[in-house]
């Protein structure tokens, strides 16, 4: 930020009186630009057939991590809740019809200013097809899923919350909700 | 916002290319400036003595809602976890030194773009005093809540939650974790 978005008067970076980190502050219209974290919001769309359990994942066509596979998800827009910018990203990315469930996982990855959640959902068919953001949609089973393709360390800590309680509803279990803080670069290939 | 803030040219609204929503647009240095809910993060701080539980409650030295009361809650600010601003929210406005807990709820209000989240919190002891931006911080007892003087929805919201998941914990529950959209106006007495 090097301009005042209200008067185009260059920014300062500057600690206001009161407040206690610097701000990109407005010396002539007294603007003070509050820059917080983002919320990158998806689902987990599941088909279960005959005992089978198989998860959707879109392969990006965008950068970053261009051609990695992801959960769909994307930033949260004003004007929506939580619920339905997982809606809109598993529509948009995946072109996925979904019954949304119950929020699943809140991942802080704090060094990137973000907080990402995954919420349960239901495929309601399997008539998907790839939005402008996925070069492809396809559908994983467990041993199937390309642990080592995966876009963000989020999806993969997701994903892992999700098998340990699909093990754990053998023994009469149910979804949980999780959280955990992701500290590594979120483009590190693991 | 009226002018870029990478460049100072007036900006536009409009549609940009591969988008399906209004933007403001620098049409001169074609940076597209994105405008994201933002995150409220706090807790709710008790305290519990021969069975008996109190709240921490805030009273607004603020606008909006000033004199009014809060839990400990504020903006998430960047390269900060929501646990981490959970608990720089109640030393700033309580003073409190505090144990947190798992997270609690989480609260859409979608009309002026915010998601509101709540952690549980313990008291590791009774020497609290308002911040700068308290007018005032006491311990209120269940039957004490000022229910009609409370700030915002969400935090009335948030107590009904916890106090119906203290009545059930005599039955041998748990807190769980709840979520729900505010749909009411956030300054609406209620």
């Amino acid at each position: 930020m090097k301009f005042c978005s209200e008067c185009a008067h260059p920014v300062e970076l500057m600690v206001p009186a009161g407040d206690n980190r610097p701000r990109y502050v407005c010396v002539h219209c007294e603007t003070i630009h509050y820059q917080n974290p983002k919320m990158v919001i998806g689902s987990i769309p599941v088909w279960e057939c005959d005992g089978e359990l198989q998860v959707l994942l879109c392969k990006r066509a965008i950068e970053p991590r261009y051609g990695y596979w992801t959960l769909p998800a994307g930033f949260m827009e004003n004007n929506e809740t939580t619920a339905d910018a997982a809606r809109r990203e598993t529509e948009e990315e995946a072109g996925a019809n979904i019954e949304l469930g119950d929020l699943f996982a809140l991942l802080n990855v704090a060094h990137v200013h973000q907080v990402h959640m995954f919420y349960l959902a239901t495929l309601r068919d399997l008539d998907f097809a790839p939005g402008e953001e996925s070069l492809d949609v396809q559908m994983f089973r467990e041993r199937e899923i390309p642990w080592d393709e995966l876009a963000f360390p989020t999806i993969r800590t997701t994903l892992e919350f999700f098998f340990a309680d699909r093990a754990r509803m053998r023994a009469g279990g149910g979804y949980g909700f999780h959280t955990q803080d992701i500290t590594r670069p979120m483009r590190v290939d693991s």
